[in-house]
């Protein structure tokens, strides 16, 4: 298999049995991804999210302007990673579809991008607080969490032109999570399933790790070898993340029974 | 289009395509805002919303007494101004509609009013602590949140009288919210999207903003320049509200299938 | 009327149309506070709620010893102020039943009593912090909440004994609410809807005034005179309380489905 | 009845009727112990639970690698304190099964093992902050709550080998309850019941005590004789475990309608 995601040398995760093989399957999955975000608190109405297209490295898949727990197969679109959308229709694409190109672009070996607003990572975001992994599930934040303050002056803190894309992706650079200063963070990953549970254990880090600063103490962060670690063999390995994604699936189908699979 | 509120020079936010044209379609929107308040945990029993008669800019529509999110097109009430219900009915309008009228009157270019008293204000209002925009969904607070504190002598903390009602009006002038010491918040906003989505990320914001001022770190706050931008580009362009509405409704149906739109 | 709890001086608050005549409708009400309860999170499977039978002040109803949340009519019991069990049974009671008792036959102008442990008090029973009123809904604290810590050696910190059964209602006093250190809270009210919004908005209260003190700011707390008119008037006010109790029986109908009324 | 987890000296709880005398009423409680644990918030799609056989003291029941609210009697293995998986089955065991093993052996008067890492317990592992029961339901905790930082170098913070588990299992020692540093904590009890008990409680306790440690304030802990009491006549009493497990169970059929019991 020779996809556009193929594991390249800077990611030495296991490959998981849900890797979507056709645009049809990358639909779905996306679809999925949209649903457990709402459904888990990641995502309210705003926020998006994308993954590559198996069968040309140089499209993506995102739902059209809509809030990610509504969102069915009929609303995603195909687009270009300059931003352009593909698909022949009317429908209007979220005007920060220009970040998910822009990282997709500059890191080949991922396929999958978030953008979102949950409020556990706001504070670090706006006093400079280094995000860090201080529980194992936040171990994949080992390479650092850049804060990103470089917003187009009258552009109300919206990502929505390609050079302050391609500023996004640059300051991303090699890491998994960067925080926009008072608005959010974006997420890169290898695949869907380990993009979700970025998101979710990036809100969970967060969250515990505020709580501690709050207390005036000074925790023992996991050490960067250890985080390396525990997010390859533990939460990034294909076992946890099988067990992971078939879970989030399931509360999905719990909880929104009016949205079939 | 010349309803009673047709966007004045003192907002410059897009019309969207929720705007009621026609009483019941005020009061069916009045009705799913109720219930979008009531299930995203924004009032409870207490607490109320209004707007403007899209046909008659010197009444407004509210429910009777009783909790928002029980309230059906069958118990909304039109009520004047100053207070006088309209509708000719025996059931019992809030006490506190009064605050509603006067705000309406003091604000023409505005037409949709809230009245509630979750927790995440509180310790701003009885600390004297300025709430300001920290994350952009708090950006439209950029005018400043004043606290008020006049509350008529043996008067339990309601806004009862006409007098307070005015003083109330008078009050929050021209900013967006204002805080009532020890008790809740005001809200007004161009149509009821808008002040849902107002009352919703005032509870963000104000969650988020205390949980930085426990750490006694200073943050940086969004500039009154780019609030006001992702004000108008972002979270009140006509394009997310329309998102965020149609998101909220979908929520109401899902957890309240009793309650049919 | 004449039952026992018509409203003695030192209650003035207005009577509900909520106040059951007969037996079968307080044991029908007390079933409702032991689901509302239960739906609220303000008890899980331990604490309890009686209500004085409005045709005997010396009797009254309680579940037997079961989860609030699971009570049924036939979970219901008839017990004497002192503790015995009136009703013909081999059903077990719950052990602090002797805490609903003493309180009743103490404070003859109330009718509702209720024991539990949410989170939100304990911060202050161990740390000697008084919980004042600093939210219109906390308002009805405003006569004082004292710290119990005189428990039976070797009782495990459970009320179970006659003698500290007295001993508890003695320290209750006339306040309508004391802390058990560690432990809980034991309210009383004149009728059950009162008692619960007491238990609600206590924790609301209570959860408020925590995170203002984590703050190390002073707030400005509800005066005496202002929380005295705040309750009278406002939320221990007949239309108000019915409008709470009507929403917290709705919300109980939307999450338990299987407990009909 | 002379089954393996008759009471020893050690623990002088009373023995409930919700004792599995079979290794299918074993196999049935298990699953819902997972079940629970999911519902309550305890465990997500990570961590796990573990029940001694009642007719083989060295083997346990385990679910295979799934998430715990997904557990079926189908997804139940039988494993041997040594971690070799006895059932005939190709479905793939937990790594970590190895501590419920060596736990199991170490501590023969128990009969159940809890392995998760709620957020509740993060902040004590890190800073080394006693967890002490401050709060009747934190009793159990009196013997103390030690820290486990002795990870295999390299291992990602999993505890997967024999040696390890050793480790583990000594460090635990007499106590119910350790941390492991930045990952979570293993408990051990009696049974199912107070094992999910000890974990629920052990949450609450720690978010309650962590709240007051905020605040700078010492606070007034549990003596551990007071604990103590507390534990046998209070917490894990027959009947209040009795009544707690029947309410969890029914919190599961509620939420869960598409597993039935």
């Amino acid at each position: 298999m020779t996809n556009s995601f193929s594991r390249a040398p800077m990611t030495s995760v296991e490959q998981t049995k849900n890797v979507p093989k056709t645009p049809e399957e990358a639909i779905q999955q996306v679809v999925m991804a949209n649903r457990i975000l709402g459904n888990e608190g990641i995502l309210d109405a705003l926020g998006h999210v994308s993954v590559r297209n198996p069968v040309n490295a140089n499209t993506f898949f995102q739902a059209r302007s809509i809030s990610p727990s509504e969102a069915t197969p009929d609303d995603i679109l195909e687009i270009a990673l300059d931003g352009d959308v593909v698909t022949k229709t009317k429908m209007r694409p979220y005007g920060e579809r220009i970040i998910h190109g822009a990282i997709l672009k500059a890191r080949p070996e991922m396929s999958a991008v978030f953008h979102g607003h949950f409020a556990a990572v706001i504070p670090f975001s706006v006093t400079n607080t280094p995000l860090r992994p201080i529980t194992h599930v936040g171990s994949f934040l080992y390479q650092g969490v850049p804060i990103y303050d470089d917003y187009e002056p009258g552009g109300g803190m919206l990502i929505r032109t390609r050079e302050e894309g391609e500023r996004i992706a640059k300051h991303l650079g090699q890491h998994r999570v960067h925080l926009l200063r008072g608005h959010g963070c974006d997420i890169v990953a290898e695949d869907l399933p380990r993009l979700v549970a970025s998101a979710i254990y990036l809100k969970d880090n967060a969250t515990i790790q505020w709580q501690i600063l709050l207390s005036g103490k000074e925790p023992k962060y996991l050490s960067p070898e250890e985080a390396k670690a525990a997010t390859e063999i533990g939460l990034f390995g294909a076992s946890p993340i099988d067990r992971m994604w078939s879970y989030w699936i399931a509360r999905v189908k719990r909880s929104m029974p009016d949205m079939k699979d």
